[in-house]
């Protein structure tokens, strides 16, 4: 399992994006990967606020793989503060660039929420910066055991 | 809008700060960009501990742009674990270093709290990692529909 | 106490890591330091499931030092989406890399829960980005003020 496990990669360019309010953020990553020829990247931080979330949880004492089932699924209203968004862009195995997110917010209250993050608008203002990541071997697609989109790193030779 | 939407930035030095009990997080940070001549920067991590946190959520069904009478302040007491400390430091339109951030705590039971930071004192210690961005033609100041302080970002010519 | 509360550090290598289901997070990401070299890293994002989290949070009202009675340990099932880790491996004064690492988690209903982790089980999956830090002068050790392991910056001279 040498280097299946764990592969290094080098820093490409570092972007700072403002996504304005009414706008999607899932969506307009994607269209800024394009825009940029970015294929893989990290969010290194994510401050704003959001509003029309959809987002989803997987239930308690729930067994691999998962499923729809086992999932619980959220459309949350808001506005809320975007306390953090954390996760990669990472190409699929037809090339494409593929987002895997989770949310945290919070709501009037204080009170944080979160999970897997499918869509989300900008509310007031949104604040991303970003790393593109250059690395070779790595690809996203579905776990069988998982049931998830999850990252492979081919062993190295 | 092109060019107007993102920006790339060069890294420049990478910081650990250690803030001490008793001190002030905004306050420390803004003193150790002085001290540095950090212009702008973003928080990579922070953990540790805080108390007397005062940070804002937005009232849920609030409309743009954000007002006072449509946020909720907190003061909560702790302490708390400092589980995460998600901004930026960007200059305002005077070239003065200006923070965004955005605090994450535990409370005794586990429960996740957090909003917009006004201002926390460390209680046991904060270890916070910070990489200098080197960029021209990005500033903070207030959005007229957002109604907060957010980036704006030159177009290119 | 110039140089003594902050410290500037280089980038070193940075590297993608995959957790498999079963398999502990810290436990894990002590064994990749061993086998890379790695002495000190920030984790820079952390996505994935996870259950068995073992983590503490410190009790409202506590006084410091944290000593175990302050604390409040908690056990949780779940299987819950792992919102973010953050935190750093920092070595200690007998030269062996010690984790200081925080965790949020989303439950099934969207709640947000976390604090400083002991210890976690991947469930479907877990991708981890890191960077190296070079650096020379920092070691973690217990604070007899705070109660708990954090970092001292030597004082330059």
């Amino acid at each position: 399992m040498i280097g299946g496990w764990y592969k290094e990669w080098q820093q490409g360019r570092r972007f700072i994006i403002k996504v304005e309010p009414g706008e999607k953020i899932r969506e307009k990553l994607i269209a800024f990967a394009k825009e940029t020829g970015v294929k893989n990247a990290v969010v290194v931080s994510a401050v704003g606020s959001v509003l029309n979330v959809h987002y989803r949880g997987i239930k308690t004492g729930a067994k691999r793989p998962i499923t729809p089932p086992r999932m619980h699924q959220h459309e949350a209203k808001g506005p809320f503060e975007l306390l953090g968004l954390e996760g990669n862009l990472i190409c699929n195995e037809n090339g494409e660039v593929d987002s895997h997110l989770h949310i945290m917010l919070a709501k009037s209250s204080g009170e944080v929420i979160g999970g897997h993050l499918f869509e989300a608008e900008v509310f007031a203002s949104c604040e991303l910066l970003l790393t593109e990541m250059l690395v070779e071997g790595i690809e996203r697609h579905a776990s069988k055991s998982g049931g998830t989109q999850t990252i492979f790193i081919d062993e190295e030779v």
